[in-house]
């Protein structure tokens, strides 16, 4: 048994659509966007960047074309708002809802099933120059989680509620999808969120866990679970999507949305809807002379437990990126002790920095901001996309790129791309 | 307003139930316990410590007795667990059920009722040996939800689910109730969680904050939101409950329960169910030279976005344990960036470290192990019990501690025991 991914096969042929060449120099890593910080060039739009993700995991060759559609259309989405003035927290929520929205993705529309036939959502976002975070988990009957987690964010940098009480930033299940109704996100009949191809998915799933279990029968069952074959663990069911933005002005933002592990218990929570799991944002400051912004794929539980969002981001405000994202997955999560006991790390993560540098003629208050952007997956493929506001349209990695990983515990792939 | 508290008053009087002095100095701030590492000691029941509390906000006059109380009840359950030879995560989780079951504090039995007027739990559990975590989240109709947090970590340690299914780590809502109770976990009809206090405060919550929604009405509404007295938030909500062990062989647990915000939006998720923010425990290994087990109390939010639990256990690696808590509570919680815009920090924090030191003869495979064991809080009162192997009867401590506080932005209290 491959295992219950919804999504089974292998990513070749989306290497193949790919436009772009590889960079021919490690150096080549960073995209430099010179900008004058005044209100008029923010309204001719002259700044940003994008990079979104469709998962870390096992994509399905028959539908490569549309996952890579897909990324570059929310990256256009995303980039179409900044260039219309949007902060980078507004445009990363644009991007989330084009991915949300495609019902290939294993978010919002589409999602995965669970062990009940239901569609539960995790999604979170944060906003780097707040540092304000909002989440939902487990939530049903709505379309775009997204949106009801950057709701959650934009209520609470308002202040406090009536009587002085603290307004959350996070909300689960039911209480999650009234709060979102009662704010005016609509709420989607939970049918119409389901696809044939979930739906059949997951009976598919279902014959296959019940015949498990067949097997598991009497005085066996706790040592046969135990020797479960890793083969089974699909990583197909891991494409969470999500999105990482800088602004005009620098500011940095990212967001994450999952239907969750196929055929996973009611209420499950995962990494997408955990702080400082699914994503991380935080502009510059004193302390850190790198903004950065990172978005996470793969296995939940293994992303929570390593807090890989966070963990990356500290790790990117060293001097070389490519080296210290290589690090960070060795370190903090293919070799980390809380996975000690694991037989398969599985998880992606796209990550952007940038920082500000004065240009040869201060005098004119002229600053060119510098962006550089990777990813990096222990699965066997990632499907990533990206745009910059010079870009005319959105881009797909090219193909060798991704050849170079290992799908199993050792060294995580990075690529660094311009 | 003082606020929406369901314990309001001061914590003097209880306070005046201290049994312990003061240590002169503050280098008496450590436990030691010499313990040889065999079986038969172990079954002696020579080892292990304990340290509790019934959160940190604002305590009942009234109620100080029973805050002191419980707080021993507890410390006296994990002791005997430890005594029996139970690891320090068992002995945590007995902790916690008692602390649960007392309808005094928020958490469990009693606990605060949501804007819905039911009771909704979070609850998480870690087990700094293995490094697997287990938490529930807006949880109703389970009397100890700290029970079900703990089978979601023991049933994650056996490995995968049946067809490679990866076991949950956090479960919420009625997914989370079904779990706990397909695993043996019985159900308990939430209108016996709710006692006379939670209602009757429930009743007078609820038209102090329709009272204030009045008060906000037309253009005005958003300013005042924005300018909600910082009285209003009564601190009074704030009462998780929580405990950090260590075992006889020096394993370190750490957990935490909380009913949540007295009328937070139904599935409103605080720190006690989030992953490095309610609690913490990390044996000691190559690069860690202290096991640290850490659980907080206070506002949830607050607690989220510094990820408290986690921070305070990192920064207790440092040699001198009172500065490192001190400049963490400092550093990462008071002054930190990331609650830069609200106008009172509220939260509290016990912590237990400590580590192996050979004897004088280490022929003998004699090895002691050296606890320390801290508390501190920027909130009026916190509430704390403990005890050692060597105790007869669990303490809390002398009143003079629990003075040397700041319940405004400012210095946060740290206090050592011995």
């Amino acid at each position: 048994m491959i295992g219950l991914s919804s999504c089974a096969g292998v990513m070749e042929d989306l290497m193949n659509f790919a436009e772009e060449q590889q960079p021919s120099s490690p150096l080549a890593n960073s995209w430099s966007k010179k900008q004058e910080s005044n209100k008029n060039q923010k309204k001719k739009g002259v700044g940003g960047f994008v990079l979104v993700h469709a998962g870390a995991g096992y994509h399905s060759e028959s539908k490569a074309k549309e996952y890579k559609h897909v990324c570059k259309r929310a990256c256009q989405r995303a980039m179409d708002q900044l260039k219309a003035g949007a902060l980078a927290v507004e445009a990363v929520a644009a991007a989330l809802v084009e991915l949300e929205d495609s019902p290939f993705t294993n978010a919002g529309m589409g999602s995965n099933l669970n062990l009940s036939g239901e569609i539960e959502c995790d999604a979170s976002i944060m906003d780097g120059k707040s540092l304000h975070y909002g989440a939902v988990g487990a939530i049903s009957g709505i379309k775009n989680p997204i949106l009801v987690a950057n709701r959650l964010l934009s209520e609470a940098q308002k202040g406090k509620l009536s009587a002085g009480r603290i307004p959350p930033c996070f909300l689960v299940g039911r209480g999650a999808h009234d709060w979102a109704v009662s704010h005016g996100i609509p709420p989607c009949p939970s049918d119409k969120m389901a696809t044939k191809f979930s739906l059949s998915a997951y009976t598919r799933n279902k014959r296959k866990m019940e015949l498990a279990e067949k097997m598991d029968t009497g005085h066996n069952q706790t040592k046969k679970r135990r020797q479960s074959s890793e083969n089974e663990n699909g990583s197909g069911c891991l494409d969470t999507v999500g999105a990482v933005v800088v602004d005009l002005d620098g500011n940095v933002a990212a967001a994450v949305s999952s239907g969750g592990l196929a055929m996973k218990h009611p209420g499950r929570i995962g990494q997408a809807a955990h702080y400082g799991c699914g994503c991380w944002a935080e502009n510059a400051c004193n302390m850190n002379p790198y903004s950065t912004a990172v978005s996470t794929s793969g296995c939940g539980e293994h992303l929570i437990r390593t807090m890989l969002a966070r963990e990356c981001s500290a790790a990117m405000q060293s001097e070389d990126a490519h080296q210290a994202l290589l690090e960070a997955m060795q370190n903090k999560f293919i070799s980390s002790p809380f996975l000690a006991t694991e037989d398969r790390v599985l998880g992606g993560i796209i990550v952007l920095r940038c920082c500000r540098c004065l240009e040869a003629q201060p005098s004119k208050n002229i600053q060119g901001i510098l962006v550089e952007f990777l990813w990096s997956h222990t699965t066997e493929s990632m499907c990533v996309g990206y745009m910059s506001a010079q870009d005319s349209k959105a881009k797909n990695p090219s193909s060798d790129v991704l050849r170079d990983i290992k799908p199993d515990r050792g060294r995580a792939a990075c690529s660094l791309w311009n």
